[in-house]
């Protein structure tokens, strides 16, 4: 198991490579030097992070379609790291629940250790993006209490495929599909905190460790799984993080 | 940085001493010689959780002083690795809160891998108990917010001073003090729910790791700490966690 770069299309024989890291990705990597196609190599979460951190309402459209008021500050929770899998891994839906509901998100991944950063430094902080689906148990979210039982079982934080340091993401499309069928189709655009808000806000109150993900919010259009369902969440000039759907 | 074991008073000179412990305090843990009287120790946090586990409303006369309902099952929330702190640490009152309570209570560590344990199996999980204190800006407390913005701010989780590995937790008292007033006294043969349930209901949610944290809850007597203040949790039968708060 270990951290790889992934390049391409556009190697020399036009395949996408992956190419070992050695240690941690954080900083200015050093490579082993040994790579593989990227077709070869199973593809894990990209990161194991101290913190996941979800920002819940953060577009308006999925606010107001679940009844609830637009936040005027960003409703931060944690989930926790057990709760990581990653492309390909399969979402156990937990009997206990009846209504375990999918949530397409850009995912923020940070780069270094950090602490109240102003919104427009929040780009130094960054690492990468990646796709996100923050996971939810809708019927287990008692009003008053805390969310960590809706959103914290384990599986229910898929991440990936992997993070892309090279992406603008102010304005990229979060296209959740189930069994191939568009379910959510958003735009970072209409995020009602933006992502140096939201790296500001959180690193107000929490210092940020390398590796630590911020899920940024889901647009409108969630909805439930069933076993058997195969659940994407696309991001534009991210990739695609596709997840099986079994009984816990 | 090391892992010690704490053995007596009843050493061969009566006092106290800190045995090395070779890698980590799980399974069974090799020493490696050497050895220190505790008082030339300086005690950090006893362990870094990957998940500290806080339940709420989880004595009687603590819910209903808020105002709140007695829960009919456990209310969980995480609090951040991040916010984890050692005896003797400071407690940073963050400058957007006006009430930043102290919380008193015992804590369980768990001692292994574990996932859906029966309440009569949990004792087999837990590695030992500690003190800690579930500071809380109880300002920042939203109606239908998730908690993580009041729990969650850096030092908000004093633990320590050690794991004590022989107790019975069934009725220790948990007494909270601020610069040597008594401001909580509780008996955790007052908790809604036990340690066993507490167990039982957390790893149905999520895998518990080595290391992973459960904060029992806070019983009545919360109130506000004010920078200068000392804080000290005491737990009968492990031993006194003491912060002193200053202004964040």
């Amino acid at each position: 198991m270990s951290f790889v770069a992934i390049d391409g299309p556009g190697g020399p024989d036009g395949a996408a490579e992956a190419r070992e890291i050695a240690d941690h990705p954080f900083g200015n990597p050093s490579f082993t030097g040994r790579r593989w196609p990227l077709a070869d190599v199973r593809l894990l979460a990209p990161i194991l992070p101290s913190k996941v951190i979800g920002i819940g309402r953060n577009y308006f459209a999925h606010a107001t379609e679940l009844g609830n008021a637009v936040p005027d500050e960003p409703m931060v929770f944690l989930k926790p790291s057990t709760s990581v899998i990653g492309p390909g891994a399969a979402i156990a839906m937990p009997a206990v629940s009846h209504r375990v509901d999918y949530e397409g998100e850009l995912a923020v991944v940070i780069g270094r250790p950090c602490h109240r950063v102003r919104a427009a430094d929040a780009s130094g902080v960054i690492l990468g993006y990646t796709c996100a689906n923050d996971v939810t148990a809708r019927d287990l979210r008692a009003p008053n209490a805390p969310w960590l039982r809706s959103k914290g079982f384990d599986t229910f934080c898929p991440l990936g495929p992997w993070i892309e340091t090279e992406l603008d993401p102010s304005d990229v499309t979060v296209t959740t599909t189930v069994n191939g069928e568009v379910r959510q189709d958003g735009h970072t655009a209409d995020l009602i905190f933006g992502l140096g808000e939201l790296i500001e806000y959180c690193s107000a109150i929490m210092t940020l460790l390398p590796g630590d993900v911020i899920l940024t919010g889901t647009p409108e259009g969630v909805g439930p799984l069933a076993a058997g369902d195969v659940v994407s969440v696309a991001v534009s000039g991210i990739g695609d993080l596709e997840n099986p759907v079994v009984a816990g």
